[in-house]
């Protein structure tokens, strides 16, 4: 991987209130803004940088330009005991999400499980935030989404049909911090290319190509060229069956009908999601399956390991690792987005994140 | 891919009699010997050759040394109106797959959507035969296994404690054949090696790797290393999120547990699975989704080709064109494996398939 460049560190706090603050300036309600903050620095806090603090420039980008309904009449319709279609009125993905994933585990207290549908929602953030808020209810929460651009070709294909659409897979433990698998399903997310592009980094062969098969290895090239799945044609069926899951299922867009969110700031995109909420004790008492799952993570941790190899880490380990770094010491960002942020902070009218408590 | 050894056709029905008979010889009940039959040949004939007849010695030999149970009672629990919890009782996979599939389509009509988790069962089959099975219904269908045994270490390490636990889904289409994901988390299944070993071809690089990294060619060595996951890390967290979901939740063997069913005949394996069935009419009109399943299918394979590329096959295209050419032909069994079965009809008794009608 890259080396990372120059950045300062900001207390969570402090970027939270940030967030919020600039959110508001544009017309969130101050409850919605601070949800918003509170969600995208979350993201910030565990390394998913990609869809955290560095968003805000293009979510509110999206606001001026009307692509988001600032006062939605979010609809959740109970379609059977454990099942619910929402219906995001356009809102902020976030807000969408989190009443999406409220009725999920309400549903699933009743019925065991509960899988939510989710229409005409935004771009929300990282997939494991939604996968992880059954966790609070002992419960296992499963997330996919349609991504909010085509960054992929269906294998074979040069069409950009197909997103990174995630993947994330979230089971509590006991003493040890829960397991979250959160994969999209390209080697690497467009935002991840995004990051690279910001800090003047090229990307490793593997990751783009363009329409010949050659790799791309600028960032600022993204545009010519596509994702490549992960695992070949496996990934590029599992962005497929999850975008009819989170998409076409839901009456939401997908394939052709995906609107480019970085491209087009004020069309409804009309995105989709679906989450999943499973209640442990359902199957098995949940002190026993915590206990289980410790058990297994040490056991994996402790494999004897090749060559080479310094640590076997879990999906979810370094998350955890992240999350107790930058909560202690503060969360790390790169000198060119705080002057980003500090442009945006300007043209939107409150006082710059430079100046503000580290 | 390698070439093909010389195979010889039969038609299904010959191969079902063929399984049926040789499994009633064994001691199974004809209803239950003509069901598991009927599953295993229905993957041959869709192409998933390495969890067909070909497994018929291994289950008979598992049969014959006690390691299965011939009159199991399978108990089915619901939990609550949208879970269930299957066990077992340690019968042949196949059948209690069945009935957990028919448990998860029965409680998804009441509640829009099933997961039905299963203990004490046995391998059964390749994943997508289940994952189809709520499609008749007009639902969509997922499945999830822990493998019968462990070919995989956790990611940057040597001990066998993963397997190559799959991941299916399915979901209907119109005039198209439907979209059937099945993917084992590694890049090839063991099977697949098997099946590369039974024919005497070398297996390419990237497949496997020893305890010291270096690749495995020759399949006669497999139990020396393990296999690679799917796209690296990611596919090493997906197997270890499925082995939670499939197994840990439902008291079945994980990890350490897993009872290596290849090199032992007679412990019982306590495998699990888990399947969602997923009531497509609670989301959008049945009609209506069919016919955009058919419309992105058209756009996906409709795209512009990859130089080289001579077609974009989706997940469940080539399944139907050998389901298509199969029913037609017949199914082409390699001649190595024709005298396995001639040997394994004589042991127990029963007529040969090599003078069976083709």
């Amino acid at each position: 991987m890259a080396s990372s460049p120059p950045a300062v560190r900001y207390a969570p706090a402090t970027l939270r209130a940030f967030t919020a603050d600039v959110l508001r300036a544009v017309g969130l309600p101050a409850e919605d803004a601070a949800r918003v903050a509170h969600l995208m620095v979350g993201a910030d806090l565990s390394g998913q940088d990609a869809h955290g603090i560095f968003r805000l420039p293009q979510y509110v980008g999206r606001i001026r330009n009307g692509g988001i309904n600032l006062r939605p009449s979010i609809r959740v319709e109970q379609t059977a005991p454990a099942t619910a279609l929402v219906d995001g009125d356009n809102a902020m993905g976030h807000l969408v999400m989190t009443r999406a994933a409220e009725t999920a585990i309400e549903l699933a207290r009743g019925a065991g499980v509960a899988w939510v549908g989710v229409r005409r929602s935004n771009h929300a953030g990282p997939a494991a935030l939604y996968a992880l808020m059954p966790l609070a209810h002992d419960m296992i929460g499963l997330y996919t989404a349609v991504a909010s651009a085509n960054h992929m070709a269906p294998w074979g294909g040069q069409d950009l049909l197909l997103g990174t659409n995630p993947l994330a897979i979230a089971v509590p433990a006991g003493e040890e911090p829960p397991l979250v698998l959160d994969m999209a399903t390209t080697v690497v997310s467009y935002g991840t290319i995004k990051k690279y592009a910001q800090r003047g980094q090229p990307i490793p062969p593997g990751w783009m190509i363009d329409p010949t098969g050659e790799p791309i290895t600028d960032p600022r090239r993204a545009s010519e060229g596509f994702l490549l799945p992960v695992g070949g044609y496996k990934g590029s069926g599992l962005a497929l069956m999850l975008g009819l899951l989170g998409g076409v299922l839901n009456g939401a867009t997908f394939g052709r009908d995906v609107v480019d969110f970085n491209a087009d700031e004020s069309s409804e995109t009309n995105t989709g999601h679906a989450i999943i909420a499973l209640d442990v004790a359902r199957f098995t008492p949940v002190e026993t399956f915590k206990r289980e799952v410790d058990r297994h993570i040490r056991d994996l941790r402790a494999s004897q390991r090749l060559p080479g190899v310094e640590a076997i880490y879990l999906p979810g380990t370094q998350r955890q690792m992240r999350i107790d770094e930058r909560t202690r010491d503060g969360i790390p960002l790169p000198t060119g987005l705080v002057q980003d942020l500090d442009r945006l902070a300007e043209r939107v009218g409150v006082g710059p994140l430079s100046t503000g408590n580290r």
